[in-house]
């Protein structure tokens, strides 16, 4: 059965030749998109909705979430944004409620957030485990991840679980706990960090990874330089993503390679660092996506739009720069080329806008500008509140 | 008929006395509020409505938009953001369109944007005259205002329009302008800064709005240190609006004084200038509300949860500092103690949270948390999304 989309103001392709197309239309067919063009030489459909002059744009690729987790850090939160100490917090605190949650808890909480990021636009999520920190819980976490998100990415090294030693740890993580969570995600992932796993213990557990077959990601440079970006460069990661805290290097390592630059706007804000050298990035011709982080911790927000006007109005990149890193940069972040764009073959997974231009993402900062939604071809249940 | 709302996991009331509360309900009779308490202590009501652990707050109470207007600001916004000139933008071209709209128009635009704040939890708005600046277009836009905004303020001072001596506009704005408009409305607001109005002209229209028994409100200190804080202070205006650049005497002034600084976070951020330091206002002393600045110019949202992330996030103000000063905050700069509250008497203007506190609204910035919304007693259709 096709749909055709018509009426749509701005239409955002992210397709190099098609570009930016005005009074144009889409055709739906099953999960894919069948045509683009102008709205005038449509073809005919089974079905016709007119969005009245809204803008049309693929929907957000949040390419890195943590949402595979239980528990409540709102107080931690509160006292961090009162400058007050808090002694109670941290990652350890969400592995604590994330091991004692069951199966059932940790997928309805995922399915909620997915939900909740679905109803703002996001139709290609990718998510993490790292809130289990044993073989099992890791394991079951890529399980509950690999039934709900588009994209998983094992983040056994998110740090060292309290009382263990960290050569034992990575030890653990590039042995027993590959081997059992390998075959169910796509990605591994480390947090490069003082703190958390240094060069050497980051660069055996990539390896490690790589030689199961999987992909690399890499948390670097959030709280300050350090070897991350040039490891993740190193080892042909897809993506390093913070990238708050930059040297030359590193910016000039990014734009050589094809590893994207993820920057995380609302971790950044959320955490009260400096926002990340987005203008920096792309000056030196480096790949940027925007992504949410979104997580109980440093970021609890599933709003793109939310990172895009921020990347727009504190962070200098132009509304096409942020709009296509919080899509088609995203999906580069994953190396996919299916979602990201609207163009025929592409997944049908559109973001139809409140709005006659993506202008209005950071125009209009804070309204919920969502119209409707379709992934794979579906509409989405328009309206975001939830009844009771 | 009375309605129960009980079931709230946590009720801010903005009481010195009722404070914050925990499994909390209210009972709304007609337009008012008629009992807050422990939900076990509620008593019956004709309808009992349980939400399920949320939060409730008072209505955002916005006392600063101006959303009289026509036309559309997108492509000055765009060029903006790019870093370019652009020579076509500015007051004057809502001004051109403003003028050239039917009343129709005007108040069906002012409808959706009232409409879209409302949606958001904005229960009382004030908005302003000031794209008219003649006198027949300035009593249009008052009378328009008057039909749909709970606060009218007239604006005729906003710039001097092309092509008038600004002296002879001043003779006009405080004689037959006034004249014409003041019956219309409550307040009267002045741009007092270089290249508007300066301190002398501004003090003329401020006390010849005052001989008419109109209350006085000022945009000051937007650009640069100025007279604005000091004048509004002076003539002991309701508010001084913007406050970007404050000098010691300002602070000093303003802790000392009724007069409320009215921060406008949204507009600092849309137009790239540092954001009001509100950490300085509170320490001192002073008292601060947090408003949109709607307009199509510099600050094109109606999200005043926008406004309360940013305050948390950027601007260092704790949560409950920020609740304060976009409800009762607002209030006070408006001068009423009817709404910004959740007591008994106060009018039934409730904001219910899709979250457990008024954490969630900086701990979760950009994700739509209206869950539901009451005005005047009566409960506002749910979801945010137009159908078409
Ligand atoms: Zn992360
Ligand atoms: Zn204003």
């Amino acid at each position: 059965m096709a749909v055709l989309i018509t009426g749509i103001g701005e239409l955002t392709t992210n397709d190099a030749e098609l570009g930016k197309l005005r009074d144009a239309a889409v055709v739906i067919d099953g999960e894919e998109v069948a045509w683009v063009g102008a709205a005038a030489d449509a073809p005919d459909a089974d079905e016709r909705i007119d969005v009245e002059g809204r803008a049309v744009l693929p929907g957000w690729v949040d390419s890195h979430t943590h949402l595979v987790f239980a528990g409540d850090r709102t107080a931690e939160f509160e006292a961090r944004m009162a400058g007050k100490a808090y002694s109670a917090g941290g990652i350890a605190v969400t592995v604590d409620a994330t091991r004692s949650a069951s199966d059932e808890q940790l997928a309805a909480n995922l399915r909620r957030h997915v939900g909740e990021a679905a109803r703002q636009g996001t139709t290609c999520l990718e998510t993490k485990t790292g809130y289990g920190l044993n073989v099992e819980d890791e394991a079951r976490s890529a399980r509950i991840a690999a039934d709900v998100a588009d994209e998983v990415t094992f983040l056994g090294a998110h740090l060292v679980p309290p009382g263990a030693d960290a050569e034992s740890y990575v030890d653990l993580v590039c042995g027993d706990m590959l081997d059992a969570v390998a075959p169910l995600v796509r990605w591994a992932d480390v947090f490069c960090e003082t703190g958390a796993f240094d060069e050497a213990q980051s660069g055996r557990v990539l390896k490690a990874a790589r030689e199961r077959g999987l992909g690399l990601r890499v948390h670097g440079n959030q709280l300050g330089e350090g070897p991350g970006v040039r490891l993740a460069v190193e080892l042909g990661a897809a993506s390093v993503d913070h990238c708050t805290y930059l040297s030359e290097a590193d910016v000039e390592a990014l734009a050589a390679s094809d590893t994207v630059a993820t920057l995380l706007p609302a971790c950044d804000l959320s955490t009260r660092q400096p926002l990340a050298p987005a203008r920096r990035l792309l000056d030196a011709g480096a790949t940027v996506a925007l992504a949410s982080n979104a997580n109980p911790g440093s970021s609890y927000t599933t709003s793109m739009a939310f990172c895009v006007a921020t990347a727009v109005l504190q962070m200098r990149m132009t509304i096409d720069e942020a709009v296509w890193a919080a899509t088609a940069g995203g999906a580069r972040a994953l190396r996919r080329d299916d979602v990201g764009f609207v163009r025929p073959g592409a997944r049908a997974d559109l973001h139809v806008l409140e709005a006659p231009s993506t202008a209005h993402l950071a125009y209009r900062p804070g309204v919920p500008l969502t119209a409707a939604v379709w992934r794979r071809g579906k509409r989405l249940t328009s309206g975001f509140v939830s009844k009771w």
